[in-house]
């Protein structure tokens, strides 16, 4: 018998729940083991009094660890009192699964190595990409390879925003409330939207996967919040569309590891990541591009992943993540390679912006499009760095010309 | 100490050494298990006499399996002896990975079940799309879905020739021409090409999908040899392409499992698998839709995903595969959905083609576009299922009209 608590029951909780008790015949002829649920904790257990199962819910986390649970689902999100509980379990010998990203993000670590101590296993596959397998292909299938870099769409809110605001020529703000109308976005969404939900599993995957631990406050952050119709009409242009991207790569010896909107061209694969789905392209040594697309959140999808966890537990898998130091990188705050950039000027005259332009890229592959506004030009230009392309921007942003500069990086 | 032994040093096997050979510091710094490729079975070891580990060389089996490997990994590839050879592997007590896709098709359940009971591991991820992790998501990652369908591009070399018929509108002969020139194709492609390699894959994932042995030679397959330029040139005009897809699904409780060409809309996802690239959709009735991608072949993808279940080995941890009997379901051998057909008429006067299709398909929901031949048509009709279709078909050639018919689903 293994006995389950879960430590929360909304959306997440509720669909383990579902799709546990939906399995406990499979999990029995397949492992011969009798699954159950025995505990749930909530705040308020007066708000599932007339579920079936009403009296699995508990208040007190300690009359749930009293009972003794092999496993805790630990669905509650947020890192209090979750870090407590967490660590409690595991310092008492029991399993845990999580969902939390914010969690595993801050103290994956160091719980890792807690959880190593004591021998029990710390999962958290549904913390990154949701329903999609990702974490466990990346430590087992491909632990032969050297990974040297992630490219991910790993924010559904942003995306589902984003297509909307491409797909409807949606202004930002209307797509938001869409969003939120549909539930796919918090009534505070300023996680998803800042990028922060998409750094903390950046940094989740990083770490993993270059086996090192990366801090998420060391990745340079951009959300979407700035980005406007204008900037939807300019890339439309381009035939190319604004995506979340959050990225990681070794570039000498040292890793560049950011979240910030990219232009990606339609005929790149990512373009076709819309709406909430999500997408991790993780690139090995051995086993070249690997892309894995599927729902990054809801009800079951994050379900389906945290019992794929469990399973991990009962046939007493226990992986190593957070695996020891491989490499000692620090970050990369600039993009340090050759690139595309899309630049947006908005000012006076649009002959003089683009005379302006000229004079700062003259040496670069320029492409300059001017828009129906006779007060803006966009224009893709190329630059040894980012360091480089500032450079430039900051002498074009002295002129009086020159209101605003939006730039973009042009993801390959 | 791990002894593994080698057999086969084709392509995937000097890969598997060299993934290996890489990697030994790592394992040990990881699991405190040392890792060494002991001995490695050829047919003329006068060919690896140069080699720095020509040693290593082996041509009697039998003198393999008395140093005593821990671990055998098979790429020698086909039935025999691969089988005799793995059998006696388990028999003796020692864990078997392969490659070998014919193998797992026609012997899997025979030898997983003769593995369980003396209980060694029998892993194949490389049998299935390369380099992509797939069966281990599926059976692991997923375990708490019931898989409803799979959809996969499994076959590089079909994909290779038909994307360059697509996109440099080259002839079947010619494309397949360059596919063995550059070595995606065999000197002998019949395997490839007939669909017999993809059908082969399509069994293993839907027995491990579905918890059933499925005969691949059930399984109805058609491959590409009969595929024109004409029929390239009439899905061009529908903005799709051709694609071999091996595909199946449980439909009121049976399972309709084919490999077959199929008209892709290019804005489906499937559409952007191109060349080389594989492709394997599992959908689950928790997680939805999940895709993975990557290259479904190739010295070290393959080496990759032998190198990924030589680590589950080192860390024992022993699937089960071939899960037990779930559901008990015969094949479908023809379309029983709804569903669009692509369908070319070639004989008489345009006209008179299209005045027999009318007839044919009066009620039907009918697209007809005449291309620059006189004497052909192509439509898109829609049918009940793919016997209704066929019944109208069969009418249509009985006229003098008609000199040839040929018919596609158009997938989703």
């Amino acid at each position: 018998m293994k006995r389950i608590a879960l430590l929360g029951y909304g959306t997440v909780g509720s669909g383990v729940y579902e799709v546990v008790e939906k399995n406990i015949d499979s999990v029995q002829s397949k492992f011969g083991v009798d699954l159950s649920i025995e505990d749930i904790l909530v705040r308020n257990k007066d708000k599932y009094a007339d579920l079936p199962h009403a009296d699995k819910f508990k208040t007190s986390f300690d009359e749930i660890m009293a009972s003794k649970p092999d496993i805790v689902v630990e669905v509650m999100g947020g890192l209090s009192p979750a870090y407590d509980y967490i660590k409690a379990c595991i310092e008492n010998g029991v399993h845990v699964v999580t969902a939390n990203k914010d969690l595993i993000a801050e103290h994956g670590q160091e719980l890792q190595n807690l959880a190593v101590q004591k021998d029990v296993a710390l999962l958290f596959e549904a913390s990154v990409g949701g329903g999609i397998p990702v974490l466990k292909p990346l430590q087992e299938c491909l632990g032969g390879n050297s990974i040297d870099s992630i490219t991910a769409v790993i924010n559904g809110t942003t995306n589902f925003i984003l297509s909307k605001m491409y797909n409807e020529s949606m202004g930002y703000e209307e797509a938001l409330k869409i969003a939120q109308d549909v539930g796919f976005a918090e009534a505070d969404p300023t996680s998803d939207v800042q990028g922060f939900d998409a750094v903390r599993k950046l940094a989740i995957l990083s770490s993993l996967a270059y086996g090192q631990e990366f801090k998420w406050s060391d990745m340079p952050t951009i959300g979407i919040t700035d980005i406007d119709s204008d900037d939807i009409e300019c890339v439309k242009t381009m035939d190319s569309k604004i995506k979340l991207l959050a990225y990681s790569e070794y570039i000498n010896n040292e890793l560049y590891a950011a979240v910030r909107p990219v232009v990606v061209s339609n005929s790149d694969p990512i373009a076709l990541i819309d709406n909430e789905f999500n997408a991790v392209i993780l690139t090995g040594d051995s086993v070249g591009e690997v892309m894995f697309i599927g729902k990054g959140a809801g009800k079951l999808p994050t379900a389906s992943a945290v019992f794929g966890d469990i399973l991990d537990i009962i046939q007493n898998k226990k992986e190593k993540s957070f695996i020891e130091l491989r490499r000692d990188a620090t970050i990369h705050k600039l993009w340090p390679k050759s690139s595309k950039w899309m630049i947006r000027l908005v000012g006076g005259d649009k002959n003089k912006l683009i005379q302006l332009l000229l004079s700062q890229f003259a040496g670069s592959e320029l492409r300059i499009q001017t828009s129906g506004h006779d007060n803006q030009i966009h224009a893709v230009v190329q630059s040894d760095n980012e360091a480089e392309l500032l450079g430039k921007l900051s002498s074009l942003d002295k002129s009086t010309e020159v209101d605003q500069i939006k730039y973009f990086l042009v993801y390959r």
